[in-house]
């Protein structure tokens, strides 16, 4: 069987003032219960697992009542870093899960499709990520001054989640980057610590995440459609 | 003195339906009218060349006298590609010209300050650029399917425009791709082949680019603040 991991524990420092992004209320709900529904409704998906705030799982089960959510889900406490998150709710994976979707709380368009097709190619591959093309021109600069290199936009993705692995594959790259003190803010990045191909998966819809309030009309207008 | 060479001569083919993404109205008055008064406003900008459709000259001139813009302005013709339009503008410009901005007309956001801060810093390097750090995680992927190279977003910079450069600087810039049949989508990277460095500017607010219908609400809202 396949599983969830929803990091969910962040603290959303570029709100501002205090605010859990994930309960804003956006097109009539709070941003976590979007999130939460594509897993609910896409097959691939037995169970999720939510990385939280320990003091936050008690909202959290007041979203999946208010909803009426129907897969069984339980919680791992957050760490120091994301990959500490993401390491911990892996802890919690029962031993028959074959795949692992990891998803950012805060990434409310996704769709169960996308979940479907990243899973699909971590299947093959052993590791998958949702990504786009980017429309940027974008620079290295080793110096933060001046250009230091000229990318080439067509070989360009900006990688999303949800990102997907078999659960031996992410429990080893994650193990290994311990080992070696390495902290990674993605999960794929890891994956090459341990020579392991990582596959894009192309998303066919918007699928930011809410980072700062300038965020929330853009991504309430995808929710609508 | 300054001059600002805004390009003005795209097909727009991503806005659908054969659309001038610079004439659609936002907050009130046509993209390319709230670009243009904020060139008009800068004091370190001169003198205005709009390169354009020879069949648009027209629709441009309207513009300026329904705006009431105050600073002289002259046209080119747009080339085939971008590169070429900038080459065509560059040979309009006065004798007496010290520094070029070059700003594509789809950015209405573009302050004045920014403008001339770009100025500024091609005024001491040769060239610079506006830029904001990257928010996305970025990789590189040779073949469209696998990730190839992981790239470390604290080195990484969207470029955008105004770009700014010494007149003889982009001419010979320019003049060498040409020389050596190489076509450029941003004029820093035509620096590169002159061994020109190129200065990051970091903006202050958002500079973003009329591309899709998508991004037409969000632009809107910024242009009303």
């Amino acid at each position: 069987m396949n599983i969830a991991i929803i990091v969910a524990a962040g603290r959303g420092a570029r709100m501002g003032g205090g605010v859990d992004k994930l309960f804003l209320e956006l097109a009539g709900a709070p941003v976590i219960a979007h999130t939460w529904r594509q897993f609910d409704r896409c097959p691939a998906i037995a169970e999720l697992v939510f990385v939280v705030r320990p003091d936050a799982r008690e909202a959290f089960r007041a979203v999946a009542a208010g909803q009426g959510f129907r897969k069984p889900f339980h919680f791992a406490d957050g760490g120091a870093e994301r990959q500490d998150s993401v390491w911990n709710g892996l802890a919690t994976a029962p031993d028959a899960t074959s795949l692992v979707a990891i998803h950012d709380g805060a990434r409310p368009c996704v769709t169960p499709a996308l979940i479907a097709a990243v899973l699909e190619a971590a299947r093959e591959t052993g590791a998958a990520v949702a990504a786009s093309r980017l429309t940027d021109t974008v620079k290295e600069s080793a110096d933060g001054r001046h250009i230091s290199r000229h990318l080439e936009r067509d070989r360009l993705w900006a990688v999303q989640t949800p990102q997907a692995f078999r659960l031996e594959v992410i429990r080893r790259a994650i193990a290994t980057a311990r080992e070696q003190g390495r902290v990674f803010t993605d999960d794929t990045a890891a994956c090459e610590l341990i020579g392991q191909p990582v596959r894009l998966v192309a998303g066919d819809t918007p699928n930011p995440k809410v980072t700062t309030p300038h965020d929330l009309p853009a991504i309430e207008r995808l929710l609508q459609h």
